[in-house]
């Protein structure tokens, strides 16, 4: 197939890219760099140093002998957006191409609006690509699990059945999720669902779960091929951030009790999901939604986890929570959907753990231990250099 | 109490600044000018003709001896909004200025971007206003019975109760609306929603039905306080519209069958809802979510009630229906909520009808016949003066 892979400069975007590429798809890449400007603008890096990615396609065509076709630019721009999607032709195309930090999100009202204009039109103008290029384009969107946020009912795929004064209808499952960027792909969602329904685009919406593991058996064949591993306290994933943490003689820090439960997944299932909704295409008008996680865990249980594996001093701080969410909580989400297609789950394994301790071990010295501390808070709405400022959890 | 009336030199906001100042509230008012400016695009007018917001504000302040204040700047400038907020120090904000048109957002990719991004960006500037000025401002925000699309269940106010495997919650009411600017009002919605949640504003979310009627006990004071009378196919509400075309010879084009049913309501509920509303606010953290409409009618019952009442030889032609949405449908909705906060609401009657063609009847010189016909179609997804152009639905 062809795929064009839309954010593939990415930490999962750039593995993904590979992965496809490697199971002999024709693979296009979009970016525009954002992620790395975030990087300058808050002061943060990558642990493990990144190729630019030019580097990483010469890379990966010296190691595969396969090309991936990079183009530069910005999905907000419409005939950019037009012009990749007419010139690449994707069977496929898999979006990733999202600002996708929560705390991000809230930093202030500019960061706010960057997220939800940046995410929505981005997607809008893919679904209007799609629907004058080529209406058969199978667009596989990345969501999230927190788009759904804490329900104090079973969470399914997307769909629900609700029954009420005794009629049935099958409707979107109801969201209430905790942040701008989380109600960015909620929108999204909306949107595309739309789509799909006036305009009979095929997509498949993929809640992820939080990701953690920075190797695929891709970018393990070169350092030019290694992707992000990020550790700072507004982009890194709990599990990656508290590795890190580990490493660093710096306690792992939960946030308040630690007994919010969330749906975690290995990296590499990150580019298996994908693969796999790419090569199981949703049909024409089908807004397609599947659950991609594979393990529940209550962050304490994960914090708990990489002390034991980490093995010395390792303490686990409570912090007071900089997010508004419940803190205990009922949860319980389906995630079959993915798994009946063929995906083959890898557990979190202590295997994984001390892989990952491993390599934030070999990388220690580029940590910056003032960025583990959250600098955003949920109830604060003004800007971090602003007033709020002298508030924020230590 | 002081009320800042967003939007309010438009059909709605207009009379609801004049309602509100007329019952002895302090009002401001704030606009760019926005619809009046898709009147120059679209090359289409108000079939009454309406005074400059200059000349509104002077009469009213002759026939009233009361002013309201006007703020002439966009809310997508999170700066102005800010300032303007903090000036006028309002216990309430109704915000009526959104790009409000369906067929609007559809035109094309352009226009279904103005539209969500206008529209999303300008409530997230207000959130933030609110959120940074003073917290217990209460947001009054027009939202759309269109949100909710055609469910095979009842609609209910904003929340439903599920019960799912056993369990019960209070959600979010499921949305899948048929629109690019009904799509921008959930999205609105998700956003007050989580700005309650989190940093405890008090909302009113109004889902209104299509309104009618043109005239309120403050508008007909003078003709300089008149509003507006959209007709055209792109602004003018179903009820409006069928009336000018009575009155010009044309038949009365409805859309399919004509058996979709809409909840609707006459322009002095509307005003009065909003009175309503802030005088009896959401308590800080609540999202309070009423329907804000009186009656339910199918299309070609309001185009036999206006054949009949304008008498001759009016005909009801129908015409291929340019929307995406179900042609016969369950609809069953509830409007409780405003009548329980003492509503009483005028009903749809042949006085009013009556009434409403007599006003058409005075100005029908103005009218455009050419404006009628629906010139969007939502399975177009190219520009309308593109190659799509030639197969518009006439």
């Amino acid at each position: 197939m062809r795929i064009l892979v839309l954010g593939g400069d990415g930490y999962l975007g750039w593995p993904t890219a590979l992965h496809l590429s490697a199971r002999g798809h024709d693979v296009g890449l979009v970016d525009n760099f954002a992620r790395r400007g975030y990087d300058s603008e808050l002061g943060a890096t990558s642990l493990v140093p990144i190729a630019t990615l030019g580097e990483r396609l010469a890379a990966w065509h010296r190691e595969s002998g396969r090309l991936v076709v990079p183009y530069i630019g910005d999905l907000c721009d419409p005939a950019f957006t037009h012009d990749v999607v007419a010139t690449f032709a994707p069977d496929a195309i898999v979006h990733f191409a999202e600002q996708r930090s929560a705390p991000y999100s809230m930093i202030d009202q500019a960061h706010a609006v960057y997220t939800q204009t940046n995410n929505v039109v981005g997607t809008l103008n893919v679904l209007y690509a799609i629907a004058e290029v080529n209406p058969g384009i199978h667009l596989v969107k990345l969501g999230s699990m927190g788009e759904y946020g804490t329900p104090d009912i079973d969470i399914e795929e997307g769909w629900l059945e609700v029954t009420h004064n005794g009629r049935t209808d099958r409707m979107l499952y109801p969201k209430r999720p905790g942040s701008f960027y989380h109600l960015s792909k909620v929108h999204d969602s909306h949107n595309i669902e739309f789509a799909c329904r006036a305009w009979g685009l095929a997509a498949t919406d993929l809640n992820q779960g939080i990701v953690y593991g920075q190797e695929t058996d891709e970018t393990r064949l070169h350092p030019d091929l290694a992707t992000r591993f990020d550790y700072d306290a507004v982009f890194g994933t709990v599990l990656n951030r508290l590795v890190v943490q580990a490493v660093s003689d710096h306690p792992l820090t939960v946030y308040g009790s630690g007994r919010q439960t969330r749906g975690l997944l290995d990296i590499r299932d990150t580019v298996e999901c994908i693969r796999i909704a790419c090569e199981h295409p949703a049909s024409p008008g089908e807004f397609r939604v599947f659950n991609q996680f594979t393990e529940e865990f209550t962050v304490r249980a994960i914090a708990e986890k990489i002390r034991d594996a980490a093995g010395g001093d390792v303490t686990i701080a409570t912090v007071d929570n900089p997010r508004v969410e419940a803190d205990a909580h009922y949860y319980h989400a389906a995630h079959s959907g993915l798994v009946e297609l063929g995906l083959e789950p890898h557990l979190l394994s202590d295997t994984l753990v001390d892989s990952l301790l491993a390599i934030a071990r070999q990388h220690r010295d580029n940590a910056d231990p003032s960025l583990f501390d959250p600098s955003v808070r949920w109830r604060a709405t003004s800007s971090p250099v602003g007033p709020n400022a002298v508030e924020l959890v230590a």
